[in-house]
């Protein structure tokens, strides 16, 4: 079987990171899925998916991290030719990458207890985003 | 067709890096996987999955590389409001991401000679580990 | 269903990025896929696939980012081991990881309009390279 849903998110962009995963657990459980794989990816190039323990303190922690791997105010070529402001979040994506495939083992993500699905938004503006999430497997 | 498996995996933690290659293989071939994807995801928010040579010094380089982007050595406000003193793990782990998903074809997955699949320990503390190995395809 | 394609590409090394996107839409294409998950991986171990805006400006910019995570100018033990002088290439390798899963609606991955596929080439030197296409899911 295969099962296909997108989910739509508004962000406030500037690295939001916005807990998803009790939607991408929506979109399982509607699908009927026992056993197989689900890809959770956003469409765009300048947000990401990733896990974290979804924690006001390591979710600022991590925001820092992505600042220091490509920063904010340094000068990036992209904003020079095209006057969009950010480079930043398209090098950050580029990083991070789109997406995440998850096993789906009797039902359920084989994630931890403390492992929440994210998506990261790194635009310089507020974005509505489309997160695809595709399964494929057993019902 | 899809199969499950998981694989429990005894880790030092601080950046140990585990080559679980052998074990995924068995896997595969236990499951009859002909053409498809695996996909090798770690349980928990504080380790990942990647590939590299399993070569002891381009590891310590790439522990190296992990230490520039998320320091040990820096103030995480995760550590100060959980005192676990593992926000550099939550970090490096949100970064280098969970999983991979590889291609099998012909029963095998579609990696290079010295392409080892590995698990990275980012906690700091010894640590069992489980990692998910959920297949899909034709046998 | 499942398709296994494969793309050669060749390349100039040193973090040239490639985009591919039209070489994986053909063998999705060519697969009939409808509803489904590609995965497309790269052999090998000093190169990376993620996705970008493939525009000159941030091209640039992405590299600049990865000589800043993992520079060419520093010592590898690696390098001192094996004289291959190509240490930065596996360590940024094991980082961007090798591969994205994406999925794939109605016939159509879930990219964004200026969102490409693109190789990564961080070897040192000009390397014939073979991306690994994998499909799975409904005609």
């Amino acid at each position: 079987m295969t099962f296909s849903a997108n989910i739509d998110i508004s962000s406030r962009g500037f690295a939001d990171i916005i807990d998803s995963t009790s939607r991408v657990k929506a979109a399982i459980s509607e699908s009927g899925l026992r056993d197989g794989l689900v890809s959770v990816f956003v469409v765009g190039s300048t947000a990401s998916v990733t896990t974290i323990e979804y924690e006001e303190g390591v979710i600022e922690d991590l925001k820092d991290a992505i600042e220091r791997m490509a920063p904010t105010g340094i000068p990036y070529r992209h904003d020079s030719r095209w006057g969009d402001g950010n480079g930043f979040a398209h090098v950050r994506a580029a990083l991070l990458k789109p997406g995440i495939t998850v096993p789906v083992m009797g039902g359920s993500m084989a994630l931890g207890t403390w492992q929440q699905v994210v998506l990261i938004d790194f635009d310089n503006r507020p974005r509505k985003r489309r997160v695809a999430v595709q399964a494929v497997g057993d019902r």
